[in-house]
């Protein structure tokens, strides 16, 4: 079957072995899958993906040298099934799942692995349990957005905003917007989003955030003291002593750069809370008196539970996210790689979508 | 009245002005007073200090031109009331207090303030409203340890360790010292505890710490898995596929140099939570994408709250904490310097009080 398959530092369309499933497991026709940012890093850094892996006691298991097929943001159509299976769901059923399977050294993840190829492929074997059916015929790109969506559920989840909370989203790639769906959904607000830009910023507007700020123009600090949090330890001093009642800042890191982390501990108001979703895989200088002093804390998030991915699946389900705002391109196999050229300066996209049947 | 100031980065024994209480404010005898490490901080690095205060946004209240009298950790003797107090304490009664002031600016901190002196001195001014009588009958010495058990107290309120935590403190200095007992108080166990001082593990141990390591022979992370914390991604993913239930894993960093919180991110179990209460002032080199695959968590503490603070001092009164493995030096304010010398290599030493009435 075609696939396309990272081979050294490049992508090629090439001829892979067809996909066969084993006890447990479905062999399912690849309806629509979203590029991620992690793809993009894998073509080019997977050595060092694969070091971070390793330095955070994660298992390997990937074989820089052999040919990988990427692609976790997937939906997909049921055709046949492994032995050892329940056969629940008819085939032609549409399904998504996290990108996860089982292998002998634990869990793996489906398109970082050797053993599982990821959805840039005709064809992909899934694990049956955990299948869930795409429901109310939303479209497979849609679909698609599950697993991307769902890093941002499980960050607001984590974060755990409350009804006085202030939430300031920094940047708005798909993660970044992710986060703004997710914390429109559980009603958190004022929401205020900072990108450079201004197509991205439309994005967060579009999508509830209620005050978009150009980091070059105006420090994305600034919007606190006007929504009662204070912005410095002083002013916290000033408003406790004035008997004033304060909100508190819950901030989520969506760029993954170095120095980030440090702006936040120089910015951030007293007390608040920072979500880091962007994964910052490179040495970063921080400065931690300052969290101390201003009690910070630092929650750094990865995917999301099984429960958090049903949840929104079934929100998108319900239409209470707009897929349009995040769907920017779809194109075959032949023309990922291009894709993948056009992601690497992100300047209208947001997610583009690879149809292998296309 | 005589008191040890700091004038340049040197303490001198000197006459100073009489302490006289202002609106809301009383006149106390000073008992007995700690020496912190923060103390040990002011002495050569106050403008650095000032600065750290400063970028967390923090008011400045000192002016390190000016004499400094230090001493944050105090147990007093009320002598008189300044104008408009209640008057609710009679004159002789032993009083504690969190070590704030408020000055026009907000709160300050007195030891640290050029407004608000210090403890090491004969006498001080306090806040009638925030005087906690010494129960009991408690010595000053012990009461005067209320300050920094209160800082344990508040690291293992933050911390929140439920049944199953598993707990690792890293440094058995005066802050890791005032963990355990916090840890103990609230029933966590086991308590790892490690420190490159066998003196410092042997108090680690006699407040009840189950495991001691030293650094240089066995990594502190070594004992996670015998507890059934999963010590690594890789581990955590095959017990959870054996259903085996997990505990989770809590760290107090308390050593607060370079290298400690990158070492944390290597070395601890995936979803540990990182209670820093160290406060490393110096630039600190991280990998953040480690924290991010590990889903850690870091939160920064500072100080405690006014209940913390009455509680600790309660715990003390009852009898609940042993004030004498911290009671290591008992000195005058004449040698008050050279206790400060000898704190800077603290080989067999936690807390030396000052006691300006010798
Ligand atoms: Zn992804
Ligand atoms: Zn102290």
């Amino acid at each position: 079957m075609k696939a396309v398959v990272r081979r050294g530092p490049r992508l090629h369309v090439a001829d892979v072995p067809e996909a066969v499933p084993q006890a447990g497991q479905v062999v399912a026709k690849t309806l629509a899958c979203g590029i991620c940012g992690s793809d993009l890093h894998a073509v080019h850094h997977l050595e060092h993906s694969i070091e971070m892996g390793l330095r955070s006691g994660a298992a390997n298991t990937l074989d820089p040298a052999r040919d990988l097929v990427l692609g976790h943001e997937f939906c997909a159509e049921i055709l046949d099934y492994g032995p050892e299976t329940d056969k629940r769901l008819k085939p032609g059923t549409q399904v998504v799942s996290t990108p996860f399977a089982f292998g002998p050294l634990g869990p793996e993840l489906i398109g970082f692995s050797t053993r599982y190829r990821g959805a840039f492929a005709e064809r992909l074997v899934l694990t049956e349990a955990l299948l869930l059916p795409v429901p109310n015929g939303l479209a497979p790109e849609a679909a698609a957005l599950t697993e991307p969506l769902a890093v941002g559920t499980h960050a607001v989840s984590v974060g755990d905003p409350g009804p006085r909370s202030v939430a300031l989203v920094i940047g708005c790639g798909p993660i970044g917007l992710a986060v703004i769906v997710a914390l429109k959904r559980r009603g958190v607000g004022p929401i205020i989003a900072a990108d450079f830009s201004p197509t991205r910023r439309a994005r967060a507007e579009r999508l509830g955030a209620d005050i978009v700020v150009d980091p070059a123009e105006t420090s994305p600090h600034a919007a606190w003291s006007s929504f009662d949090v204070p912005a410095t330890l002083a002013e916290m001093g000033l408003a406790q002593m004035a008997g004033r009642t304060l909100r508190d800042a819950i901030i989520f890191e969506c760029v993954g750069v170095p120095g980030m982390l440090q702006s936040l501990m120089e910015g951030a108001p007293p007390g608040a809370h920072v979500v880091v979703v962007g994964a910052c895989a490179e040495d970063d200088t921080i400065l931690p008196v300052l969290a101390i002093n201003k009690q910070l804390r630092f929650s750094f998030v990865f995917a999301y539970s099984p429960d958090e991915f049903a949840e929104t699946l079934h929100a998108l389900g319900e239409g209470e996210i707009d897929p349009e705002v995040f769907l920017t391109g779809k194109v075959s196999l032949d023309e990922t790689a291009a894709a993948f050229e056009r992601l690497a300066s992100p300047g209208n996209d947001v997610k583009i979508v690879v149809q292998p049947w296309r």
